[in-house]
């Protein structure tokens, strides 16, 4: 079977990282990049990875997404603050009847894409990894890494097109693995998401620093288990023993700033709304409150408001 | 009626002003004073306040309880966290069957006292008023004052005792008045602390910023909301237009630091137990949850154990 091309919209720490190592195997991979495009056309990507270190020399690297060509999957793994851009950037690389494979963080992130391409052709995953862009061309995956992805809409076709990238993603060196539940998946990852990331900027601390104090586990235990009961409330059947267990991978897991706090310390808008803003509305939609899921909201808007503000006055 | 005499315990913003105040009418009143001890002994209390600026030279000023004579009034100032010291503190001033007047924040201050004095010699009040100390012998009131006070436990002799002491601070030129319903004053009070002290801190951000956004506005609301729910569990009839209203007093306030960020800029330690933890715990026992303002109260916590660790590796 021949290998699929892929576009890589977002070569972050995920994009870069799962694309990189893609490219590696053989297959035709385009990157859009936008500050890193001259380092990496010229040096291409440099993967430390606890999966095992690499240089990827030549890299077919995009300043803009008019060159980008026609691929067979898209890869989204862009920030989903950017995604009134993804009308523009999907046009072209899904021309030719391609498919989208959306690895953004939070929940009602494949709707925006099958609004563009139909819900055949969309493709949703979370990636349970720490990785990070430490600079120019230069990933750092410290722990972790794997994908569950699968079909917007389950369909025998849409099954296995999901088998076939998923096949290739394993021979790529990926760990990766399908499901038939999206929305479990999605819920699942949110049980990580809201606590870690949220709590990572308000208490200004990273995992290690969280998970290390009594008061702020109980709190984080609070928080997951607002989000597991919505999960059930929104059709996705997680098992309760994952409020522990997501509690216990985290204290097993290397000191790490989630990708919130290194968007807040840096500067760049948070992605409040996917992540904590749409898991709110959903859950209210079935009818469950999440208290304090929706005060961490209210306090990072509050963040984020204040922080432009204070850009603002110095302007 | 001879003037009754005063001592002071916690010469700070609120002792210090109110008990300045009383020694200018003509009352003996005796100020226990530990870092400010003495500067007040040489120059006396210097007085800025929006009901006019006054200097004190002349002070009973005393490094230590023993030299404290028996007074007919204890006014109690000093911060909750240091209430393990009240049993010897109180001892002396008291020992002449004199009361106290406890106007210190949060829930559950006069139950310390009535435990060493008896209920029927405790009075507890709230002050609103925007007053700190800043500097040595120097409080700086720019908003605010009245004292709202009442009998622990309701009596014709403990009812004719809190108006005795109101006529006294009245004509010292005090704003004050007298209640019968001290659990409702202690409730209408949280209303107000427990948002604005919490968030203060929690939020990095002084008065003004927190009234003047719409998101933290709202936090605010649920936060009140939430108190004021468990104000009517617990017995305090509150009408439920406080809300708005003590939202609305906050938008005229002079922009200012709350006594719970002035302690956590200064490093000390913060009112986490009488301000929060006591009001979550009764009302629990009321059968009413405060999701938002446990959130504050773990996040505070985490936020002050943080801070020692913090303090113990630099050592």
């Amino acid at each position: 079977m021949i290998k699929q091309s892929y576009a890589i919209l977002g070569s972050g720490a995920v994009g870069g990282l799962y694309g990189a190592m893609l490219a590696r195997a053989g297959h035709d991979v385009h990157f859009l990049l936008h500050s890193d495009y001259e380092h990496v056309r010229r040096h291409g990507w440099n993967i430390e990875s606890h999966w095992g270190d690499f240089d990827l020399p030549t890299v077919n690297a995009h300043a803009s997404i008019d060159t980008v060509p026609a691929c067979d999957v898209t890869l989204v793994g862009l920030k989903t603050v950017n995604n009134h851009l993804l009308p523009s950037l999907l046009a072209k690389p899904t021309s030719q009847g391609g498919v989208a494979l959306i690895l953004q963080n939070g929940l009602g992130v494949e709707r925006d894409v099958a609004e563009l391409l139909g819900d055949q052709r969309v493709f949703g995953g979370c990636c349970f990894l720490c990785s990070n862009k430490v600079g120019p061309g230069h990933i750092r995956h410290i722990d972790y890494g794997r994908i569950v992805f699968g079909p917007y809409q389950n369909s025998p076709e849409t099954l296995s097109k999901a088998e076939q990238i998923c096949g290739e993603m394993t021979a790529a060196g990926i760990e990766v693995q399908t499901s038939d539940d999206l929305n479990m998946v999605r819920w699942r990852k949110l049980m990580w998401n809201i606590p870690f990331n949220g709590l990572s900027v308000a208490l200004d601390a990273s995992t290690d620093k969280l998970i290390g104090n009594e008061t702020s586990v109980q709190l984080i235990r609070d928080i997951i288990t607002e989000v597991h009961r919505a999960a059930i409330a929104c059709g996705a059947s997680i098992d309760s023993t994952w409020i522990e267990k997501t509690i216990d991978h985290t204290r097993t897991m290397k000191p790490y700033d989630s990708s919130m706090r290194l968007d807040y310390l840096a500067g760049r808008t948070m992605e409040l709304q996917r992540i904590l803003k749409t898991p709110i509305d959903t859950a209210n939609a079935a009818g469950v409150a999440m208290p304090k899921v929706e005060m961490l909201y209210q306090m990072l808007s509050f963040m984020e408001s204040a922080r432009q503000a204070d850009d603002h006055s110095e302007a």
